[in-house]
């Protein structure tokens, strides 16, 4: 349809039918049961209008459903126009992919473009149009709960992931591609900051911490054409972003340019009352309105409220229509005017949902994802060795973490089915508590570890201990698994730890591990996945995109810090200087790192010039050796210091990135081109710009070593 | 002198000595020993002619030396311009008081007048003119070791004291009333929220949230007349505070009105450079003075490039003027070019430092500053009870606390010398280490635990704990200390703690003790005010100016906290409301908490009109009635909640408080007066303001309890 074919249509709509548009509804009000249906209408209070005509619909899912629901819409809907229906596709649909922290960890935009391609494609074929996702929140506390569903804790790291979220999920040409669906960005903004790790907690920072720290993973997103974006539920700057008109329309619309739909989150519209900035539904649809939110989803204050509103002129008419027509776009551009059930296809849901072509880039995807912490030669295990599998995800198939609506655990292999028919592998059969293991179990997986050469003990997070409201302030394991883990320790030295969960850990008490294999949720291919970390059949990959402090007490502890006026590292001896009695400035695992089989040497950097300008690039390369007998995947990582700025600046800040592959005792230049853009940083007047002056740039393995040079920006 | 003598006095100045009357000198310039003298001298690279000419200097004390420093300094500076002689005296001089934490827990205003005025005597008579105190940052992070010197979390308390302080040090008339010191308050700005309690480390937050929370204890001491600020080390908003123009120029000149003298911290200035805004000295100068940094501590960068900075034009010269006019409105609001040793004075520094009527005044300050955390009706101790007295803290006269530099270990009071003429109570004779107690102590206290009726388990954490430098990762006592509590636990059901410590600790593993006493570190006089708390001499008042998480994994935890849109006290059993999966939202022991040897009951809360407009106050008043058989004294909180406002308001805030003292049985109405300036807050235009509308009052003995009552605003 064209654009002025939609401007049409907005004008053959009622004002009623237009507020109606920006009414999201649940599935139940589709449901063919009344039970089901009346429930949710008596608690939105809509009338069989107003459902006629809302715009959208959450968490329906099923060829046949939706395109029942389709039908049945566009024949009571006067104008026809078709429904849109979302749902959460966040790291897969029913295959399951690693949860985002794990895909950060790939360091592989490739890895997380495909896992959205074939989340888009299992989800288009069920019928569905939108997903609530990328989120990419910089995330640098890991009491939240939702550091699971992010990449990680450094801009130019999400910026990557997000644009490569978008491209796999709608494709180059979404209007006719209907194997896609349209991108949601979220949550505008910064809802990773939440004050003491708690969700839905205050966020306070200045507005130029916004700009250069959170906003980047958003615009990236936004650049990257996602089609919507979602409130956040926390304040900013002490306005609920659903109602906070600056963060949406001066800095959403103006500055980032986003040209699309923003929708609520859950019941953020209502949640500005309890937020105490609108004392009624009333006021709080005249926030949300305003600040340019035009679907609301799970609540109705637009339906009860707007007509009054328009009426006493509150609120400009033309702030509804300019919202319908941004739904009206969205539609069109997924082409639904012509094509209302898209891909909805019950056959082609058959076939592709769950196939082996997505089992398997599902375990490539986990296996690049998996993190070697710590190996003190106990792996690859040896086929020749006996080795036991313990511990309570040893034979757990809780490994698909939150946000797996669609995924079916009874899907996902454990590690103890991948090991099943290895001989040399015993598993017990006692069922193994997270939390209170049966000490016939804890007996039975001593005596195993008694008599192998190695033990597996399998530690980790149960699936809903992160996610969203699941904050904790205790981020060690349970303790029964503590205590487990001492005890198989007492009989065999020879410990490897595997870890299934959805936020950095404090690792202190496992010390004693050879080896800890952080696992995260890798999804239905699981323990296929790990299996073949363990084994050698994949040389480990992965590294960090978010920091392990050493305990809680550190937190938040970040590699891109600003450098204080007393820094530790120039005399961490001495009294006066920034640091703790107890406990050094640094992560356990730092951003950046990972262990491989190989062992990778940087050498040789060099920089095509000392110096730069604003218009001529510089070129650093360096030489990485694979100084081993397996072949392997390093990750080199660039970053960059500004020396001295207007503002402090960060130690340091990943800038590049390429993963690179090295046959045994192989030898490769990398090369990293400096732009000046990439020099650039938020001033105190908000506007990011470049000074002259010098640069440290350090290229290497992690966020904690390589190799260093300085260079000039001549201006 | 007039100020057009000063501006004279200014006129006839050459270049070179005003540069120089920026400079501060440390005592060790003065020193009679050469060797002492060359060492600094060489690190400042200062010239004879620089030092004869440097304004002020830091650290002298005694009035003999003071004066001969005077005479030398007067003799040789061409102008015969006095120096300033300033120190830290933070809780007192020779007689230490309660640190600051502990003053806060007062709830006592005149207590900490009372303090400074003490403090400002003896400081006054051994020759110094200003002291560096009060430090006034708000405080919420109990991991950073200055929280120590905080009066605590709450803005409207701590410009309570702010004020009290200020007047305390000042008097009515600094210029003739030779008993006192100019005040300085510090650290401007927002110095107490380092990120992860981390000293020195970055600060980030709003301008918005910086006004509301951050700048009303600074204020209100400008406010009292205090004659100096002196800058943070954190930045604010990347800037470091001591580079900061707007902060200094546009906040603290004209929004806040300062008219007084501006210091650096401790070599501030020169840490612009690893801080990564400065290049080298001669930028930091720059920056320093365009902020309007008056005097230059610890570094030189001011002498070294300043003429130059002038000569090319890079600064105005009426930058330096302006400075040191300020230094001289200082030094003759002090009367020094009228009278240049002042109080200093060696008969009454004999006869006045710590003398009797000051350690009773310390004791008095210090029973009040005792906040009574539980008691399991095993406190007031009875006469005849066999009471055992043990653990690290007993005899230990590690009780002044850091930042005593004046203060003297050996003429303070432990605990067990306060009880040592008591023979009900019985303490061992063992060295108990803080850390490694030995087998021997330990066995000690055991057999005398086992025997009696009741046990005084004194724990603590060393000086050193806290303090500046002093971060803690872990807030819990020292492991052994823990252990060796549990050991006594096992032999002796009835287990009184006391605590000796520098910050909110987590006290989870001390669940099992009757009661606990937290002294803070409470000075010389502090054996005996613990003991007569201990015996109920004194019935204890004292109430939390901070709270104390349940655990670090809480940090931060404040009572005045926002609302969040999905609160949990709507909610608490419900999953997805803002909270932990492991731990309450709420502090283990709250802000305005404290236990009694009475009970005190509230009734009968009355408003004197339910509205109350901009010009009209309202008057609140509730009856306190003493239910129980001794005579005590109730800290009655007025709490004020704005219930919609244009940014998210917080649960609750202080905005009155009366020290209220009733007999066995008595009750008695306490009035507040509720004006329109204490509904107002900062707007997102940076004003603060009131908005019409509905407010709840509550007035209690803590912030979580009391009686409420709504009223409105009307405008």
């Amino acid at each position: 349809m064209e654009k002025t074919q939609l401007q049409d249509l907005l004008g053959q709509m009622t004002q009623a039918e237009k507020i109606d548009q920006l009414q999201q509804l649940m599935a139940a009000f589709y449901s063919e049961k009344a039970e089901e249906k009346t429930g949710p209408m008596g608690d939105l209070d809509l009338t069989e209008e107003n459902i006629k005509n809302a715009g959208s619909t959450l968490g329906i899912s099923g060829a046949k459903e939706a395109i029942r629901v389709q039908k049945s819409y566009m024949e009571n809907n006067r104008l026809h126009i078709p429904t849109l229906l979302m749902a959460d596709i966040i790291h897969g649909f029913r295959t399951i992919f690693p949860i985002p922290l794990g895909l950060g960890a790939t360091w592989d935009v490739a890895a997380a473009e495909k896992m959205a391609e074939i989340s888009a494609k299992e989800a288009a074929v069920s019928g569905l149009h939108v997903t609530f996702s990328p989120m990419v929140d910089l995330v640098r506390d890991p009491r939240w709960g939702r550091v699971m569903e992010s990449t990680g804790e450094d801009p130019f790291l999400n910026s990557r992931f997000a644009e490569a979220f978008v491209k796999g999920y709608q494709g180059e040409d979404l209007t006719h591609d209907f194997m896609r669906v349209a991108a949601c960005v979220k949550h505008f903004a910064a809802y990773g900051a939440a004050i003491a790790g708690r969700d839905y907690n205050t966020v306070n920072m200045s507005e130029r911490q916004l700009r250069e720290s959170y906003l980047p993973g958003y615009h990236a997103a936004i650049q990257a054409g996602a089609k919507l974006v979602m409130t956040s539920f926390n304040t900013v700057d002490g306005i609920p972003a659903t109602g906070n008109k600056w963060l949406f329309r001066d800095v959403l619309r103006d500055d980032l340019g986003f040209e699309g739909t923003v929708i609520s989150d859950w019941g953020a519209i209502s949640e500005m009352i309890p937020h105490g900035v609108a004392a009624n539904e009333k006021e709080a649809a005249e926030l949300a309105i305003k600040a340019g939110v035009d679907i609301e989803m799970m609540t109705s204050t637009y339906s009860h409220y707007l007509a009054e509103l328009i009426a006493e002129g509150r609120i400009d008419a033309g702030l509804v229509d300019e919202a319908v027509l941004r739904i009206l776009e969205l539609k069109n551009d997924l082409g639904l005017f012509e094509n209302p059930y898209r891909g909805a296809d019950e056959t082609a849901e058959a076939a592709l949902i769950l196939c082996e072509d997505h089992r398997q880039a599902a375990r490539e995807i986990a296996e690049k994802a998996i993190v070697l912490l710590k190996n003190e030669a106990v792996l690859p295990l040896k086929a020749t060795e006996k080795v036991a599998l313990v511990g309570p995800a040893a034979a757990s198939n809780d490994v698909l973490g939150a946000w797996s609506w669609q995924g079916q655990k009874a899907e996902a292999i454990s590690l103890a089915q991948a090991f099943a028919k290895d001989q040399s592998v015993v598993s017990g059969t006692e069922t193994f508590d997270y939390f209170t293991p049966s000490e016939a179990a804890v007996a039975e997986a001593l005596t195993l570890a008694k008599t192998a050469d190695k033990v597996i003990v399998a530690l980790g997070e149960a699936d809903w201990m992160s996610g969203e409201a699941a904050s904790r302030t205790d981020i060690r394991l349970p303790q029964a698994q503590l205590d487990f883990f001492k005890k198989i320790l007492a009989v065999n030295e020879n410990v490897i730890v595997t870890l299934y969960n959805g936020r950095p850990l404090d690792l202190r008490e496992l010390d004693g591990a050879k080896a800890i294999v952080e696992a995260w949720f890798p999804g239905t291919e699981a323990g296929h996945a790990l299996k073949n970390i363990l084994t050698g059949a994949v040389n480990p990959s992965g590294r960090l995109s978010m920091s392990f402090p050493e305990s809680v007490g550190q937190v938040p502890v970040y590699y891109n810090t600003d450098n204080t006026g007393r820094p530790y590292e120039s005399a961490p001896d001495e009294k006066y200087v920034s640091k703790y009695l107890d406990c050094s400035n640094y992560a356990k695992y730092p951003f950046g790192f990972g262990l491989s089989y190989s062992n990778f040497n940087y050498s040789q950097l060099t920089l095509s010039s000392d110096t730069m300008t604003a218009s001529e690039s510089l070129v650093a390369s360096v030489t990485v050796t694979n100084d081993s007998a397996v072949a392997g995947v390093e990750t080199v990582q660039l970053y960059l210091r500004d020396l001295v700025g207007e503002v402090v600046r960060p130690l340091k800040e990943l800038k590049g990135f390429q993963k690179v592959s090295l046959a045994a005792g192989e030898s490769k230049t990398v090369r990293f081109t400096i732009t000046e853009d990439l020099l650039r940083y938020v001033h105190p007047n908000q506007i990011a710009s470049s000074d002259a002056g010098s640069f440290t740039l350090t290229i290497g393995g992690s966020s904690v070593s390589g190799l260093s040079s300085d260079f000039q920006l001549i201006k």
